[in-house]
């Protein structure tokens, strides 16, 4: 998958300009849609809309629903407004809304009138959840069946639908009024042929596991990891079925936040675009900003160990041991930090638990300072004579013990505390395994260690 | 989630105590599986058994699945051998395989011998596949059936089949010798079920994605995200079939590795258990161990600058810079670093494409070491001149603006090229990201700091 798929290049292009239909439509069939798409990475994005005129309508937006996203807007710029409308209203709800998104709003504008009215209505309506809910991931296609059918009945209905659906394996039981009562899988109606006369509302599960319309993405992820669901349906307030998200966009959220994640973690803002396509520019841009960001405030590991140039100028040895104490604070925090971010992730802890997890920190601060001050000391104490001037060994090694201990314990507590600050105030606590954190606590280190040396050694 | 539910425990208790079969029954069917998990949550592991007892075997096989792994490792402890091997024997393969793995090994030798032998058969076959291959976390229980069967004749032995499998949406045809030949959908069958007399081979897809058993299981979630698959059949060199791994192990999977990630990063052991539940001295060993092996790689940053001391004596200002400059390094490696394991996960570059990364990371580092550089040479232009003594402000300047642009190109181009090295050697690319390589780029960035400022300023 990591170099473009150009062996049938030539041979597709070949059948491009001899027109060749039938070949092109035997291509468009032979492969799995996923390859398919595959095969056409290297097309520029007008031949490979000419290549999908020869599918049928199902197999044009499945192969088009795997280029990438890049492909797929630059498709839709530059085929013809009617055309693309029409093909825009085939395309699942979901992925429809999140290509509109995607495009400049004055193109979003033009197409929008040309779209048929339920589609445009659905659209609007699913435009306007904000990013990240389960509004904004769900399909609204979904087999949805009323409740007085038979088995018989509904197998028929079912078969009639299972063409136009993304999803037919759960089937929704609804009342009139369109409240969700309950749910048959495609399995219990297998498994019922039987007794072709049984009613669904006998055979459904009444007991389901839903999502709220305005619940965070990751909360669907968990529920349905943790249940595993082929499908989890969206309700309102007053359960109403809104739709469902089916368990391939969760994979796809669950891979979201675990790269969104590590590019926080990493000191990035997230690339959209794969990373040998993204541009020159835009990947250093993105970089750039970032480590700039991160280097201003480092620089203010230079104003704090400034304000104690004096205790430097008097014994040379202290400022030897700087990098080892601020990474001390550094690595500490950031462990404390992945640690609770996890956690959050996982739903093991949410923000209401914040006292236990500061009792749980602090304890483990101080047992994880006092392992490194031993090592620390142990170190210090053997600092050959020469380095060290008129301060004593003795008196040296307390100074870094102390200051050791006492950094690792304020970096756990400070890189346990924030993912839950940050999740309190809205924002994702990944930010608080971020370099920034640990910029922070550089800076807070040399304050403590040099605090600490002044009182004992000047 | 987050706390145990612990409404239900009175009367849960009250009813073994009354041993009350008919509500007990009804507490064990009433929900889904998983909640009524959650609700046993405060149960002792004998308690936990007693209730399943009044759950039919395949609820109760259910339920059991929801536990948390110690609550599961208990239950079988304690347990009655016979009847608990025999409870064993219904565990799906997959799951059965964990468990039995996570036991200690004489218990397993026990209970081994009791299973019937078609089960402990296949227990040993799959124990033989390696941690973390797809062989390991597939299942060996899936809808199968030839190829000359009938629309009509599949739908009645599906339904008769639908009860026993966990998966019944995808149907494997397979040939006399066990080899895959092709795949009839659930979907599909239903479709055709207004033309019974249809033959499963005129229906069947033949361009199936596989795995293959040896695999590594990231390689399995990205082709199940990539095709958004309901299951994928995994297949040994000859492609006979070998089992099936499904969307919901899929997500576990995906989960378990970002979260195997987000500790390697964060810089420390995964914990197999909830934060919250996991005792404190195996969370402080975890914690401790990497916290200790990183200081003590850090204690080289300490010999580095002691071998500068003369530099520092002379020039005091010099040291105020050190954390600048090696957290330069760490920053620009750690985000170099994550973008490409980041890219190697999610199979956007491969180890062969390791010519194109070094010249991209190369020409990056160039650019944002220069962006950095200029920074510096701002700050450092701006010092006072009481703390730099005798050094004149440009020249400072000058050396700060190399050495950060130096060391951020050093970093850049180690960030990167390390995962791609660890990923060559079979060892996780994630390792990259981890504070041990920032602690080598702190030692290395002191080292060519100081290189740079004897050259110039000494």
């Amino acid at each position: 998958m990591s170099l473009p798929n150009t062996l049938y290049l030539p041979e597709l292009r070949e059948m491009l300009a001899e027109n060749n239909a039938a070949e092109l439509r035997e291509f468009c069939t032979a492969l799995h849609p996923a390859r398919t798409a595959d095969f056409m990475e290297g097309l520029t994005p007008a031949e490979a809309w000419r290549v999908l005129q020869f599918a049928e309508m199902p197999v044009r937006v499945e192969i088009f629903g795997y280029f990438s996203r890049d492909k797929q807007l630059d498709i839709i710029r530059l085929a013809d407004r009617q055309e693309i409308a029409e093909f825009i209203a085939h395309l699942p709800p979901d992925d429809r809304v999140d290509i509109l998104n995607a495009l400049e709003p004055e193109l979003v504008a033009e197409l929008l009138p040309l779209l048929p009215a339920a589609e445009r209505r659905d659209i609007l309506r699913l435009r306007a959840y904000p990013e990240n809910t389960a509004g904004a991931i769900m399909t609204t296609e979904f087999a949805r069946l009323p409740e007085d059918l038979t088995v018989r009945q509904a197998l028929d209905e079912l078969a009639r639908q299972a063409a136009e659906l993304e999803t037919i394996y759960y089937i929704y039981i609804v009342d009139s009024q369109d409240h969700l009562e309950g749910l048959v899988s495609a399995r219990q109606l297998l498994s019922a042929m039987g007794r072709p006369d049984t009613m669904l509302r006998d055979l459904m599960e009444r007991e389901l596991v839903t999502v709220n319309v305005t619940d965070d993405r990751e909360e669907v992820a968990r529920k349905v990891a943790r249940y595993d669901l082929l499908a989890i349906p969206v309700v309102d307030q007053e359960r109403h079925m809104l739709g469902i998200i089916t368990h391939d966009d969760v994979i796809d959220v669950v891979v979201e936040e675990a790269t969104e994640d590590a590019y926080h973690m990493g000191g990035m803002a997230p690339l959209v675009e794969s990373y040998l396509d993204t541009a020159f520019l835009t990947v250093w841009r993105k970089r750039a900003g970032w480590l700039a960001m991160l280097f201003v405030a480092e620089l203010f590991t230079f104003t704090a160990l400034a304000s104690f140039e004096d205790a430097i100028k008097q014994i040379v040895a202290l400022s030897l041991f700087v990098p080892l104490c601020i990474s001390t604070g550094g690595n500490s925090g950031s462990q404390a930090a992945t640690l609770i971010t996890r956690a959050i992730a996982l739903g093991q802890i949410t923000v209401r638990d914040w006292y236990r997890v500061l009792a749980h920190e602090m304890l483990m601060g101080l047992a994880l300072g006092c392992t490194l001050g031993c090592i620390g000391f142990v170190r210090a104490a053997l600092t050959p004579q020469g380095i060290l001037g008129d301060v004593s060994h003795w008196e040296l090694a307390w100074v870094i013990a102390q200051a050791v201990a006492l950094i690792c314990l304020w970096g756990t507590i400070t890189g346990s505390m924030l993912p839950l600050i940050f999740k309190r105030l809205g924002i994702d606590p990944g930010f608080a395994s971020s370099p920034f954190v640990a910029t922070l606590v550089d800076v807070t280190g040399i304050v403590i260690y040099f605090t600490i040396a002044k009182a004992y050694l000047l």
